[in-house]
């Protein structure tokens, strides 16, 4: 039978899927010995249980708890409801992953009519014991019950306007007492029935409420995000109460063993005295340096840092540690390896490879790769900084530079940005709530809070530049507007920018430049090459894309786009003029004017290439995407013009080729076989760039020529024999020859099915599983916006299956394909070139199927290449285990 | 090693797929004894080695046809090229299924300088000689080197110039070996080299044009409409020749065994005497009834009777004979089961089992299931037809014949039709607005859209006589007239007749006659149905095509398509609403309205099944298809005021609605994941509809609920899910139960792959494979058109996909999902509701995938009874072969 409740002595670290993270780090401290307050915790697979046993919690599950309950209380030597000595917890959620901030936490459980005295006496302060019930209440009320807080506030400010006072701290204990009174009163009223007294009830309450709380929508939108399933669960901890607001010798903090920005070895963190958690992260006082304690309270330092350091050897990570001292006595409340910044997680991984503390594998593995992000992308131009107006400062909490317009909600900011705008958030401070539209933005930027505030945190683990706690500017919510200090004011729209690495906002858009590279970063990228087993190549589309790529170690090209090379000013005219011709000769015409451009394009990436593989992609988008649309009319007068024809001719064609469906429509090797002077083109501008470059350079060029929209083998046999054909006349022509390689694009599901006849005539496919994944869906991907929130809120899809493949089903066909073309062709080469190629988990998976190479944009090349380090390092020690 | 070559003595009619049905044919005449002219067949196998040989025919097999040539040479005792007794043979082309004219034939081989003597010798007609000769060489170059015959049309003209008659009877001997020497001439001028005077080059040279005739444009259109495989490839029969001109105790006929227009038992046929085949298809001499030969030629006549009966009762069916008579003596030179009308098909099929000829099974398969559309529906006078002028031509969409006035729009039409005219629908292309305008016409012309266009779809579904895609025509909606190709011009109110089973367009109102459902017909349907494992269900949305469907003998109603109910005029409105509704409750309120009229819908079919079954699909289509056009501005006005809003709105959600891909877009079960209300709304109208006719009628009435589009389990999950609550509700309400099921289509990529999943929550699949055959093809079915032609051209596809399952790919995807479907759900009902549930070859292929039913549009069960019995039929025979 299962066990679904662990006392902390119970676990260990190792029992993470069990346990969550917070768990089973919890019964790790505990082994080791470290002064943790006891408790127990309630499994993930109760959670599972639960939804499954229609939200409910099963008795045999409820007996656990209760003996669990019995044991913590022993060991803690308090009783729950006691008079003399009341037992309080706290029950927090806990997953597998970590989800700062997106669950329920409920503090001070336990308190009760009677306990209240208890803990008044137990403490001497009975101000104290009223406050913690009435919060109690209202925490209660509000994240189990779901009666609203304001409410609760509503009384509160009540009791003070009686008072005629103004702040929470003019109250006195028998204020509280009153207020208590009147919160039972508002609960009873929304309830319609009594706050509940008994403390097993409360606590059974508390769980079920943090397991709904997995299914809220931010922490759905959260998971989705991180690519957290839904079927994991959270596990709850019920943990025993300590108090670090019992007087001058106690008091609360968070710390990190090294630097979280920059990844310097020193202990990083904040703590305050006389207070509990929520005011450290509330910001309404100003936290203390975590090295001033030294002087506060030396014993309790030196023993704090001292776990510190233990915690790190331990973990063998850098920890992100809470505690609290209670009268003198430190507790650890948790320890976990702590979110990071891009540019620390390379330093912190390279030095403890330096310390001796981790191999080279383990350090890569310790770099999520979606967090190359952000050290791939822009800072300010230092020269236009310098002219730029600074307007306010903050705390420097997430590095990055970011521009945009500002908006006031985090709703404001989503809807914005969904339009397209760049957007900076602007909040008095930020709240789980917020978090889609601080995802949604360039940067974040709080008036309040400190470096560890849920803006600074969540921001960090987004890779999003954020300054937080800028007591600079004044807010005004509702009238969409922000004050500086020097009494400048920005309306909703105005541009901003900042720098979350030094704190600074400046007034308008400041201009950004290429990021620099560091040490660091190639330390361990050559580490992840040399484990990885995939190849990483770039979709680029211009010597400029390829050459950056290249810089970020792209080992070819993967997907060259050939219709971005249409579009260009200089040459849609010939384009259009093809596509508008009535006769294959017209056509023929004007494909000879796009020809000397093309294979010139073509020359150029080859070049920039150095000789590493190019897979030229035929024009692939229907072609009324080269027309002007039909309302355009002065363009298309113009194009008349310059096509010596009349508007309505124009028209009349652009009605032609309109098209109900064009996703799947005219375009791809259709356009091929019924134009196949396009293809005759395609391949003389492909095979005599790659000959010119050849004898000009000594290069070895061998193109690798990909035939988009391919879902039959006669289709692919058809155009390719037009390829051959082309081919032999250039060799013949040119009194030389080349190999070369003709493929195809995986992209229509019934290619799939069919892969094994197709391979016969193809000597390499590439997975597009964008279009694989449009039509395997059956998702239009303009379209499905319109829909998918709704998908996502009800949890039939977890996430964008166009950024992070559908394994189950997309996959599947992806799956059968590779199966089936090796059994066609063995050594059949295979890769990928959709939006996944640079996608993590994506990129996890076309390993594992076993494709030889993925191809992403430049700026995702390293992202690939650290995901493909991470698959091939996971299946090597997944195959030792 | 293969044998490439048989002599006729060496086959047999069982080698027909190696033979040709012509060749097979002479074998087994030759076998049982019949004057047969002597010869042999290279085979199919041979063409398929030519095509795989890069169009060479291999040295083994040119040796192989030398031998047999040579043996034939003996049996005739003639050689080739001789000048006494020189040996002639007819190349005659042979597939495995029969394809009339449509590849080619060569007359008189052998025939070179000397032989043409030797032919005038042996028959004392030089002019004969001469002309055999001259049209030798006419022939081979037309026909194998490519020259045009114009050519030597423009000699034969100056020769009769210089000689100053008009007639080709006018000639003489002389002026025919004039003609021949000229012909050589223009042969030489335009091939560069002599005309061929070595008969083997001129044989191989030949055979090597029948198999490249296999592949001209009108052998593969013909395949294409007939499901013919392109890699069966073609026979050559080479036999030697015999002459029906050689006087008048020669002569050259056909006959049938029985009437082919009536099944008539009594031979049927005509010949001339003196004459050669190509006389009496050319139609210059008249015919005479076979029957007078009984006086002209009595005893060849009666050896032909005997010999006629023998065949039939040999292949144990009528026979299409063709003879000659060369001085008196009878030769047979083909027999093969002849064509002939569904009428005449029925007849004979019934009269052969009551003569004890076949069984009943054997006669269900003599029916061609295809042939029976035609029987369903009214057809033209047919010697009405031979006087009308045909005026332009399309796809022939659904067939039967109708006539009527042209109007341009559905509103007109209808308008006229309520007049009691009778009215011709002509439309660019229909949408799903002129439902009702189609239903009133006669028949139905568009200029755009393929056999699966919405008009062809909505016509066969209504029986409605239909050509679409009829690029000849030119509509001007505007001005009300159209324009044919050749300048002809018809106003609204002009009359048009139409024939939707040959697609061609004729001036004027030609008349018709009812088809009649004979007694032989219902006698064979009987036969089927025993014979049949498939159930066949319709495609019914309204009860008069529900009692029509019944009718023709469906089991149930696999498809009712509920959005077509809420076209209808009196509740578009409210549909309307429903779709501009802001907010859920206006929502809720607007399908209030609709819920009593969708209800009574319901109970009006479920009165009409008398208790079959019968699935409803849940709306299916993007809502915009419910909303005017933005172009129709008065529309808007109107429906603006009767929904006392503005225009401006309407045209703002219309914008709001607009989607660049619709068939992959917010539709299908996507609609009732963000409109939940619209699930409630149908399921209401289902299960209260249910439940009112059950006491009303005291039927045993069981819903199947269907839900489209689904594409993962949870998506179901969910839909499901609202079902269920909302059926309880109804139960708790009326305090009565009833069983219901709630399935799903597969009709998504995405299902097929992952039906296992999907199967765990449906009580049934039903494959809609005209989308599944879209998304798996990325074929959008409304602009597929403008590239499927090339397909064929090209032979990268062989058959419209929407029109026939494409079985190898799409039909795989319905295999894995069979598979994986009864894996998840032991016992799960499958089914089927696309267009391919009427199809033949596509009912083949569902019964041996082992579907439960197929479903298709009321004037197909017939058609889809008979293919399900030959399927069973043949399954069978298989077994036991």
């Amino acid at each position: 039978m299962a066990k679904y409740v662990y006392l902390f002595k119970e676990g260990s670290a190792k029992m993470r899927n069990l346990l969550g993270g917070k768990g089973a780090n919890l019964a790790e401290m505990t082994n080791i010995g470290l002064p943790v307050p006891q408790g127990f915790t309630v499994t993930t697979e109760a959670c599972t249980r639960y939804y499954e046993d229609g939200q409910t919690i099963a008795p045999e599950i409820e007996k656990e708890i209760y003996q669990a309950l019995e044991n913590t209380e022993k060991i803690a030597g308090k009783k729950f409801g006691d008079l003399e000595n009341p037992f309080l917890v706290s029950v927090r959620s806990g997953s597998r992953a970590s989800m700062p901030g997106m669950m329920d936490t409920i503090l001070n459980l336990g308190l009760n009519d009677v306990a209240v005295e208890g803990l008044a006496k137990l403490t001497g302060n009975p101000r104290f014991a009223y406050d913690s019930y009435r919060r109690f209440i209202e925490m209660f009320a509000g994240v189990v019950m779901e009666v609203e807080r304001k409410h609760f506030a509503a009384e509160l400010d009540a009791v003070k306007n009686e008072k005629g006072v103004t702040g929470d701290t003019d109250l006195n204990a028998d204020d509280m007492k009153e207020v208590a009174r009147r919160f039972k009163d508002v609960y009873n009223k929304h309830k319609g029935e009594d706050f509940p007294q008994e403390p097993k009830v409360q606590l059974m309450e508390s769980i079920k409420a943090v397991f709904r709380s997995w299914d809220n929508p931010r922490a759905i939108y959260y998971r989705r995000m991180n690519d957290i399933p839904s079927d994991w669960g959270t596990a709850v901890n019920v943990q025993a109460m300590v108090f670090g607001n019992m007087g001058d010798d106690s008091g609360t903090g968070v710390a990190f063993t090294r630097n979280p920005s920059t990844g310097e070895k020193k202990l990083y963190g904040e703590y305050l005295m006389n207070a509990q958690g929520e005011d450290v992260v509330a910001g309404i006082r100003t936290p203390n340096h975590i090295s001033t304690m030294a002087d506060a309270m030396p014993e309790v330092y030196k023993q704090f840092t001292t776990i510190a350091t233990n915690l790190e050897n331990h973990y063998r990570d850098m920890q992100d540690m809470e505690f609290t001292i209670e009268k003198g006595k430190l507790y650890m409340l948790q320890t976990r390896n702590g979110k990071r910044t891009a540019a620390a997680a390379l330093k912190i991984a390279v030095d403890l490879v330096d310390e001796g503390r981790l191999t080279e594998e383990e350090a890569v593995l310790k770099v999520d790769p979606r967090q190359l992000d952000t050290l791939l992308h822009p800072n300010f131009d230092t020269a236009a900084l310098e002219k730029a107006e600074v307007i306010a400062a903050g705390l420097p909490a997430s590095p990055g530079a970011g521009s945009g317009q500002v908006y006031f909600t985090a709703k404001d900011a989503a809807r914005a940005a969904k339009e397209g705008k760049a957007v900076v958030l602007v909040r008095e401070e930020t709240t789980p709530e917020d978090i889609e539209g601080m995802d949604l933005s360039k940067a974040i930027l709080t008036a309040r809070g400190g470096m560890t505030s849920h803006a600074a945190v969540v921001a960090r683990g987004m890779g999003r530049p954020a300054v937080v706690g800028c007591h600079d500017i004044v807010i005004n919510e509702e009238k969409k507007l922000m004050t500086t200090n020097k009494g400048l004011v920005f309306h909703e729209g105005d541009a901003i920018s900042l720098d979350g690495g030094t704190g600074k906002v400046y007034k308008g858009s400041v201009p950004t430049v290429e990021a620099q590279v560091t040490g660091d970063f190639a330390t361990l990228m050559a580490w992840a090459d040399k484990a990885r087993r995939l190849k990483v190549r770039t979709n680029a589309d211009t010597p400029r894309e390829t050459i950056q790529a290249v810089e970020f170690g792209a080992e070819g090209i993967g997907l060259c786009r050939t219709e971005h090379m249409f579009f260009e000013a200089s040459r849609i005219a010939a384009v259009r003029e093809m596509i508008l011709s009535d006769t294959q000769e017209q056509r023929k015409a004007a494909l000879n004017k796009i020809l000397p451009v093309q294979q010139k394009d073509f020359e150029e990436m080859y070049k920039a290439l150095e000789g590493k593989p190019m897979t030229v992609r035929y024009l692939d988008p229907p072609l009324h995407e080269f027309l002007p649309a039909k309302s355009m009319t002065d363009e298309i007068a113009d194009l008349a013009r310059e096509l010596n024809t009349t508007s309505e001719k124009i028209v009349e064609k652009i009605d032609a080729l309109h098209e109900f469906n064009p996703m799947m429509g005219h375009r791809g090797c259709r356009l091929s076989v019924t134009f196949p002077e396009i293809a005759e083109m395609q391949t003389r501008a492909v095979i005599q760039a790659a000959l010119k470059v050849r004898r000009e350079t000594g290069l070895q060029v061998k193109p690798e020529i990909m035939i988009p929209l391919i879902g039959t083998r006669k289709e692919l046999a058809f155009v390719k024999q037009i390829v051959l054909d082309t081919a032999e006349k250039i060799f013949a022509e040119q009194g030389e020859r080349m190999e070369f390689q003709v493929g195809t694009m995986m992209e229509i599901p019934r290619a799939c099915v069919v892969a094994d006849e197709i391979a016969k005539e193809a000597d390499f496919f590439s997975f597009g599983t964008n279009d694989l994944t449009q039509m395997g869906f059956g998702f239009s991907r303009d379209d499905a916006g319109k829909f998918l929130d709704s998908y996502y809120e009800n949890r039939i899809l977890e996430a964008d299956p166009f950024a992070r493949l559908d394994q189950e089903g997309i996959g599947k066909l992806v799956e059968m394909a590779v199966k089936l073309g090796r059994e066609g062709r063995p050594g059949l080469k295979l890769g990928i070139c959709g939006e996944h190629g640079g996608d993590p988990s994506s990129v996890e998976f076309f390993h594992k199927v076993g494709l030889d190479y993925v191809s992403c944009s430049p700026f995702r090349v390293p992202i690939a290449r650290l995901a493909a380090a991470h698959a091939a390092i996971n299946e090597k020690m997944e195959k030792k285990a």
